[in-house]
């Protein structure tokens, strides 16, 4: 069963602690990738110490810049060796332009499916995880120009991710995004916390919460070319550290 | 059947149009209270203009600066003989403080009972109104400590009022206060935007959208005293202008 720790951004001392033991602890082998990132080498070297602080002897980084990097074969074997995998933060859309459909991404779809690996992302790294992914919009509002959206690497589907959420004041673009798309649940995840999925369902941990909407019980959705969505009858769960939810289900769990 | 205006800041002529009909038109009779506003002389002159240029004739203001003004009997006359009476903008406290429980007080809670006035107000003159009234609260999370409250002048009983909404991303005060207090319906009301109550059942006017969160069928709500609120189940509708909305039975209407 796939493990995902979707991060929210800003990931403290006790978020990336727990990510280094659910690869193993010391034993853990993490590669680091940070391919969204407009400064790779300053990412890695922060996550690399970072990792290593939290008691992870084996840490490298895995320099993806272009999709023939994406393409080498030697990407493979470093990926196999490895029992946590990080995406960092920075613009989500240099991660599906350098790696969607890559040699890298069949083997990192592979390796999550089969259960081998932890696969973690903050931020743009969160973001790129879902099925649609939300690639800009602060528009005020909930209107169909408040959001922009394109697939993301699905490593979850069905679900749209937005990050530095209550920071951000996030919550307009995830309705626009769900009124648009309300097959997909909205996730909306506070900085310094997380989903940890476990199958068809999330764990939330870390010190804020994560917003969940969903437009799929909605009784009336308009979205005009231009102007206020009407969106009735969505819910929404607002979710701290050790609350579950079911996706499938879309319904809060024990 | 009361009528009440309610607009969340930033009123465009149109929506001041709209109370100048309400009221009367050419024939109307308004009242400027400016008692929230830090130089009411300003607001008074901005509005008086603002409502002379939508067609109104008579339109005067009412200095309402302390509690023996809002105490005077020559109030009662000036309010009986106006056919519209609106709020200015400003702090929300001091019109419950300058006003709360005067003989003014009174005069307005029988006109709007009575239906012979449209009672408007714009930003804290919308915050007033409700039965539980946002004083302040701007911190990220759904959390107690993100919101303060304290009883509004009431006129429309049993919901919490939030202006400037989309603008300010206020959404996380307003479902901090729903958790603290599910009985009361949260309205968050945009800028330019305004709800008009038709006793049970109000209609969005105005160029953005009224949010409407509703803990009343929360499954799951967990306030701890400090860090974030755990609420679950949550309803909320995002309504543009035409959209109507019943208050006590919870649902948008036709």
């Amino acid at each position: 069963m796939s493990t995902l720790l979707i991060i929210g951004g800003a990931a403290g001392p006790a978020l990336l602690g727990r990510f280094v033991e659910l690869a193993g602890g010391p034993a853990a082998r993490i590669v680091v990738i940070a391919t969204a990132s407009s400064d790779p080498a300053a990412a890695e070297a922060e996550h690399l110490a970072a990792f290593r602080e939290q008691g992870a002897h084996h840490v490298e980084a895995l320099r993806l810049d272009d999709r023939t990097a994406a393409n080498d074969p030697g990407v493979e074997p470093v990926l196999r060796a490895a029992t946590g995998i990080f995406f960092t933060g920075g613009d989500q859309e240099r991660i599906t332009r350098v790696i969607g459909g890559t040699a890298t991404d069949s083997v990192l779809q592979t390796l999550v499916a089969s259960g081998d690996v932890v696969l973690a992302g903050t931020s743009a790294g969160a973001a790129m995880m879902s099925g649609t992914m939300i690639v800009e919009g602060d528009g005020p509002g909930v209107s169909r120009t408040s959001v922009r959206t394109g697939p993301g690497l699905e490593f979850l589907p069905g679900v749209v991710i937005d990050q530095h959420f209550c920071e951000r004041g996030r919550i307009n673009r995830l309705l626009s995004a769900v009124a648009l798309y309300p097959h997909e649940l909205g996730l909306g995840i506070d900085e310094d916390t997380a989903i940890l999925t476990d199958g068809d369902a999330f764990e939330v941990l870390g010190s804020g919460a994560v917003t969940v909407v969903d437009a799929g019980r909605a009784t009336d959705i308009s979205v005009p070319a231009t102007g206020p969505i009407t969106l009735s009858g969505c819910r929404l769960h607002v979710l701290p550290a050790g609350r579950a939810f079911h996706l499938t289900g879309r319904e809060p769990s024990a």
